[in-house]
Formats: C-alpha cells, sequence, structure tokens
C-alpha cells in the first residue's frame, strides 16, 4: 500500500477507495492510541481527509465507517433489487440467470478476492496433498485473507475454523451439507480446532417456532453434522440459547461487537428497516460475529484472544462477516478469515438456492432410494434438448443443468465428469442417462450418510455440545 | 372492565383508552391460542376494533402496541423536552421548579397508580407493623399492581423482589442506597427472595469503559449494596457482563423479550434514534426486562415460570417496566408488579437528581464527617432567608430546602422531622441549625455503612454472586 495518497486513487475503484479510507482511519486511531508522535498523527489524519474526499469525489456519498459503497447505494434505491444484478443476502438467492449468480460480479461487490489457480497451487504445497474437489471445481471460489492463515500455517501458527447452520428444521437436504464437507477436509488436512454454531436464537427471532422447537432441531442437525465425519476430540458444537449461558467470553465479545456498531450499519449491511425488526433481529449480527473471535471460547483456547479464525460458508453469509471484520481492529481482535462457496441450486434450476421448505426443491438426507431418483426424474432441471433427435444433433448444456451441477458438487472423479460433460455436450450422452449417473451416485452417499447418522445417539451430541477442553494445547 | 365498549368509552382517557386496546388485544391472542369458538372469537375482534376506533376519535393517532399516547406525543415533537413539564428518563432528570419534579403529572403522564393512604394502610395489615418511613413519607409514591402481590401474600402465594444498579463508577453516593434501603425492608418484611441486577454490560454499551473496567465497578458496588444488610441466604447479586454466561434461562428471556419488541417501540420508549444508538443499546432493554421473569433464574425457582415479581426502583426506571409488562402476556409469563420512588435531589437543589458525575452534588458513602460537613454546609441548597432578621420574621422554606428534604429521607422520627418543619418555617430555627440536624444525622449513617462495608471481604461477595439456591422452597 504507497503511503502517498495522490499518486493511484483515480485509478481505484469506489470499493478500495473506501477500503483504503478504512485502513487510514484504523492508522489514526493506532497512532493516537499508541500517542505517536503529533507530527506523525497530524499527517496521518491529513492523508486520512484527503482519502475522504477522493471518495466523495468518486461516489458522490461521504464515507461511512462500515457502509461500503455497494450498501450506500442499496440504501439510497430503497434497497431495491436491481433488475440486471443478482440479489444476493443471507435470506434470499435469486437471479434470472439459469446458470445461476453471477459469482466474478459478486466477488467484486463484495469486495473478496477470487480463489485463483496461484491461490490453490500454495494450499496443494502446504498441505502436501490434492486439494479438495470442491477448490479444484470453484465450489469454494471466493476469500478474504486466506494467505494470512496459509502464511500462518507455515509459520506453525495456529489458527481454527468456524462454521454454522442456521436449525430452522428438522429436515436438513443435501445442499446443506456442503460447508461441513468443505469444514471436515480443512479440519484433517490443517489439524486444527473448529466449532461449529447453531443459531436457534435466530431462527426464533426470524420463524414461528418456540425456544424449545428451536433448540429441538438445533440438536438434531447437530446429528447430520456429526454424521459428516467430524473429530469429537477436536471439534465443538453449540447452539447459541445453551452456549450464551455457559461461558461469559461468548457474552463479553457480543457486547463488545454491538457497542461498535450503529443501527444505521446493521440497516445498511442486512437492509433491515425500522419497523420490520424487531430488537432481537438488530442485535442478532454480533451473536453470529461472535464466534470469529478466539475469547469467545475460553475452554478451548485457554483465554487467549489472539488466534485467528477461518470461516468456510455460503457467499451470501459474507454480509455478517464484512462486518465483523469492520469490527474487529477496534475491539482488538484479529479479523476472521473466508472461504466462500457458491450456492447450491435447487432441482428446478440454478436460479436460486435449494430450499428446505419447498421439498420439490430438495433431496433431503432423510429420502430414500427411490424418493431420491423420483424427484431426480422428475424436477431436476435438464439443459437436454427436447427430442431425442435434436439431442443426439445438437448436445445438450452442462452450464444450466442441474443433474450436472449436482455431480459437480458429488462427483470425486475429475475424469470421469470431464467425458460425462463432453458426452453430455456433443449429444451422445442422453439426459435420462446423465441423470442415471447422478442418482447412482447420490444414492449409495445419501445412504451412508444415513447409517453413519443412526450411530450418532444423543450421548454423542452431547459429548461434542458440551464446553471443554479440545486436543490442542494453546 | 365492562364488557360492552360503548357505555363508558368517551369519559376514558387517551392512556385509559390505549390500556383497554391493549388488554382487549391480549383477549383476542388468547382466545385465538386456545382455539375458542369462531362467535366469541368474532365478538371479542369486533369490540377490538371498535375501542381502537374511540382511541383514534380520542388521539387523532392510530393504536400502535407498546406505544402509549404519551410516547407518540413525543415520537410526533421529535423528542423534545417540553418547556412546562418535567423530563424524566432513565437517563436525564430535569425540572425548572425548586420544589422538584410534580409527581402527581408523571404518575398520570405515566399510567401508573398512587400509593396512596389505603394502599399504605393495606401494606401494615398485611405485614402487621408499622410502614417503612419511605412509604409514610411519599417518598415510594406511586405502583403498578401492588394490590396484585398484597393479593398474593394474603394467599401464601410466594413473590420475588428484583432491583438494580447501573455501575457506573466506583463511586456511590447517598441517594444510590434509596432502593436498597427500601428493598431491604422489603425482603424482611415480607421473607421472599430477591435477585440484584448490576448492569455493567450497560455501562459498557453506554460510557467509555472497557468490559473488564465496568465489571470491576460491578464487584465494587455490590459491597456497598451488601453492606445494606442483605441476607445472603435469600439473595443473589449478578453482573449481567458474568450471568449472562452462566444461565440459558436469562438468555431465553431476552431473546423471548427482544422477538418481541419492534425497533420502533424501543425508539419510541427510550428515544433512541437511528444514528446515535448502537445495536447494543437497542437490544439493552431486554437485558434489564429479563429479570422480571422467575425463569431467568432456575437456580433459585427450581424452574418455575410463573412466581410474580415486584420491583422497587426510582420512577425513570419505569419505562423498561412498560415495555417488559406490554410483553410479558405475549410470552407467557405474569406482568412484573411495581414500586416506584421519587429521585434524591442534588445538593444544590431539586431541579436534577444527584448525581455521582458532580462530587459537588453529592455526598459519596466514601466521605470522611469533616467532608460530609463541609459540603452541606457549602452546597446545600437553603430554603432559609437572606438575613437572620428576614429568616425570623418570615421563616424558611421547606418544600425547596434541601437540608429538610434529604431529613426525609433519613431521619427516622417522625415527631422530631415534624417539629423541625414547624420550627424551620416559622423561622425559630436557623438555616445553619438545621444542616447541623442533617449533618449529625448522616455522619453516623454513612459511618455505620462505611464499618459494615469493611466486612464485606471479596469472599463474601462471591458468595452474594454464586447462581445458587436459595433458603426458599418452589
Amino acid at each position: 500500500m504507497a503511503d502517498s495518497p495522490n499518486c493511484d486513487l483515480k485509478s481505484l475503484s469506489p470499493l478500495q477507495l473506501f477500503e483504503r479510507v478504512t485502513e487510514q482511519g484504523e492508522k489514526v486511531r493506532a497512532l493516537k492510541a499508541g500517542k505517536a508522535p503529533k507530527e506523525e498523527i497530524d499527517a496521518a489524519v491529513r492523508m486520512l481527509l484527503s482519502l475522504k474526499l477522493s471518495y466523495k469525489t468518486a461516489t458522490g456519498q461521504d464515507y461511512q465507517a462500515g457502509l461500503p459503497p455497494r450498501d450506500l447505494a442499496l440504501i439510497n434505491n430503497g434497497m431495491a433489487k436491481e433488475e440486471e444484478e443478482d440479489f444476493v443476502d443471507p435470506w434470499t438467492v435469486q437471479t434470472s440467470n439459469a446458470k445461476g449468480v453471477d459469482y466474478d460480479k459478486l466477488i467484486v461487490r463484495f469486495g473478496s478476492s477470487k480463489i485463483d489457480t496461484d491461490l490453490i497451487n500454495r494450499i496443494e504445497r502446504a498441505i502436501g496433498q490434492k486439494p479438495h474437489r470442491f477448490l479444484r471445481r470453484g465450489i469454494f471460489f471466493s476469500h478474504r485473507d486466506m494467505d494470512q492463515i496459509l502464511d500462518a500455517y507455515e509459520n506453525k501458527k495456529s489458527f481454527y475454523l468456524y462454521t454454522g447452520r442456521g436449525p430452522s428444521s428438522q429436515a436438513m437436504h443435501v445442499g446443506h451439507l456442503i460447508p461441513f464437507i468443505f469444514t471436515k477436509w480443512l479440519q484433517e488436512v490443517f489439524d486444527v480446532p473448529l466449532v461449529i454454531q447453531l443459531t436457534d436464537d435466530e431462527k426464533y427471532l426470524w420463524k414461528d417456532l418456540t425456544t424449545e422447537k428451536a433448540y429441538e432441531y438445533a440438536r438434531e442437525n447437530a446429528k447430520d453434522i456429526i454424521a459428516c465425519g467430524f473429530d469429537v476430540n477436536k471439534t465443538f458444537i453449540f447452539s447459541d440459547l445453551d452456549y450464551l449461558g455457559t461461558s461469559s467470553g461468548f457474552y463479553r465479545n457480543i457486547v463488545k461487537v454491538q457497542k461498535h456498531v450503529t443501527f444505521n450499519q446493521v440497516k445498511g449491511i442486512f437492509g433491515f428497516t425500522d419497523s420490520d425488526c424487531i430488537a432481537g433481529k438488530i442485535s442478532f449480527p454480533a451473536i453470529q460475529a461472535a464466534p470469529s473471535f478466539s475469547s469467545s471460547f475460553p475452554q478451548i483456547f485457554n483465554g487467549k484472544e489472539n488466534i485467528q479464525c477461518l470461516i468456510p460458508c455460503a457467499i451470501d453469509q459474507d454480509p455478517y462477516f464484512r462486518m465483523t471484520r469492520d469490527v474487529a481492529p477496534r475491539i482488538g481482535q484479529p479479523k476472521p478469515a473466508l472461504l466462500h462457496s457458491v450456492f447450491f441450486p435447487a432441482l428446478q434450476g440454478a436460479q436460486t438456492k435449494m430450499s428446505a421448505s419447498d421439498p420439490n426443491s430438495s433431496i433431503f438426507l432423510t429420502d430414500t432410494p427411490k424418493q431420491i431418483k423420483t424427484k431426480i426424474n422428475k424436477h431436476a432441471f435438464s439443459g437436454g434438448r427436447d427430442t431425442i433427435e435434436e439431442h443426439r444433433k445438437y448436445g445438450g448444456n452442462c452450464d444450466v443443468d442441474v443433474s450436472f451441477m449436482y455431480l459437480t458438487f458429488f462427483l470425486e472423479d475429475d475424469d470421469r465428469l470431464e467425458q460425462l460433460k463432453q458426452a453430455y455436450t456433443s449429444g451422445e450422452l442422453l439426459t435420462g442417462e446423465l441423470k442415471k449417473v447422478l442418482i447412482e451416485t447420490l444414492q449409495p452417499l445419501i445412504a451412508a450418510h444415513q447409517e453413519r447418522r443412526k450411530q450418532v445417539t444423543d450421548e454423542v451430541v452431547k459429548q461434542f455440545m458440551t464446553p471443554r477442553k479440545l486436543a490442542f494445547e494453546f
């Protein structure tokens, strides 16, 4: 980062300018806190003012801490969905494009970084094995500060993993497994502690549920998560309704985040309005932020405050962690790093993500082999042609074919996947045949999951959900 | 409450109408929840609509749940302080009248009930002893549902006491003791459990304090509270920063309250605005509400949810509990009852309350006999005349004399107080002589407090602050 603000500011995007102002503001605060010489503080303040001016010139808006230019635009547009753009927030994913959301645009809009070949190669070197298919195939496609995590790992400094789930019902579908499958792999290759948050309090606040029901869903969902194969000695799963009442470290971090976020910021980031939103919703983002700080888990990290956190999650969760990263330096904590995944498409097509509340859009983890077969044959959107003759002649379109998309998530063999793609695109492989491959891939995976889930007794859940030391020294 | 809405609605005040609409709304909800016959629900809904219409006719405003007419007026006036009225909220008490706030007007504005002679006599009959001087002298002057508490007590049903303090500094002044002196008396005469909330999280959110400092103040303040003579077997004192992390019952009640309060309600009740208020401030009222429900203390009440709560507090805390009482029936909990005290006047006069942040306005619990004497002689606002001659001729004014006001708080002997009043009013007693009586009353009280506080070791504080069963069966 150049020290003179004038050399290259005109070439920066509004978001880059926003980040320059934010960083400079942090620098000024740090200088003041460290009682730096007056000249040095004055120079830093002058630079901050100059950066703010550039920001205003570029955006026509005053800089507002915590409100990146995109969020500002959203507020000014009354949070309208923009026809020409995809709509993505923690509650809604919608696009008019059958190929799904334009993730490259999302990276620009959110100001994150693409997971490129260089980064994937660096991960491969660091762990000494082939990267997970989700990395190889761009399913985890975006990140924040993953290089810092690798720096730490290469320097034998520890970090930890944090992911979560909102337990809105007992029924989980295959799409819900994506972050957990990937997190399990990360835990294995990096050998680090993992915390998994079940936001039963959020579901109580947003849905028509009692606290008892939300907590019951949390424990039932924990069984499906545990069945992904997590190591009980390295993993702590917690329900908010429970854990808030067992850790003063957790509540202290919540209140620290809450002190450093204004209502306007929360409104801007999450699109809340004054009247639809209840007091609990405004304070909830701090509860999803708090597990990003190791001091929320004194029993695991021995009270240490500076262990960095890596969060694998779907890209729609990014607003929570943009807010968290904005607050972190102001409460003296490291910013969490992130790995973002694409959405898991609905059976009907990639215009929206798979949703448990629409049974026809979802393959559930409880579905029988027959149900799986029927749903795929009946509902999976096909990129094939209307007649066999046309299909043989012109070929199918893998970019919009949901069965092919699902295979990119679940078929491990890269060569086989490539063969299927070529055969389908050339018209050699028919839609029914492609669907058959998917059915035969998913049926044993889900049957095996169900088998493992049966082994997860209430006693096992209790072990995972008991606050305790894990198999790591801090 | 008459069943027909039309007979007497025109004679009701906007606030009474507001309460009728609120109660009718609760009745409709209860009927629906209880799956009552359709005719019964329809009749209740028709009555609700009719009541809402009367409310709109009387106020020119649509009924809004949780926003009593006064609060509505405040919002519509942009929360301006009204010149002709006293200003009272949880953070500010201000009046232009040297006699202090007009408490009768406050009762009308807040919609509470006056503690009249009938109620005081009923308390005397119930407990079989003389009521506390704070009741005899109108220092606790207003209540909500105290009759219900006495009904319960007379029917051998238990209740519990809840009061609290915001630990904004180490220094407590004599005014801070008023609720605790009274609560100790209530605990003795009714023999019931008591919970005392130290809102260190609130102080962290509102003040420039670290969480560590706020928690330290909480424990230091606990020593002064314990020195009032509370029984460790019947009293649980807790810091929010601590207790939230040790009781899932507490957090569950917080989140329940948060779900049932909108941001608009919190804004209306507490006068927050979008930009000055941080996410934590919006969610804090639920944290002060939660101890009003016995399920927040499963260790004390054995998980019982229906034990009624009685809250002695200064009247400026009422907005928190108006909100709590509005939410209670919607989360299936009894409404807490309240006893409201007047403010403890500043040394300089009753236009504002004693404030620890202005040392000249306050007599601290750590002051030496000499400091007490100097402060009273130098700063206590006098209702006496400018010269001895005039004073002898016209007499002093007890209504504005701060020394006399303090004596009504601290001098136990009713006859002596009446003698002093007559002598001062007649001009027989000079200002210096009245101040001397106050000094000689306060010095031994504060010295005794300091003596008792010395006995309160860290170990004793820990006992009071450990979540545990108390000496009551539930």
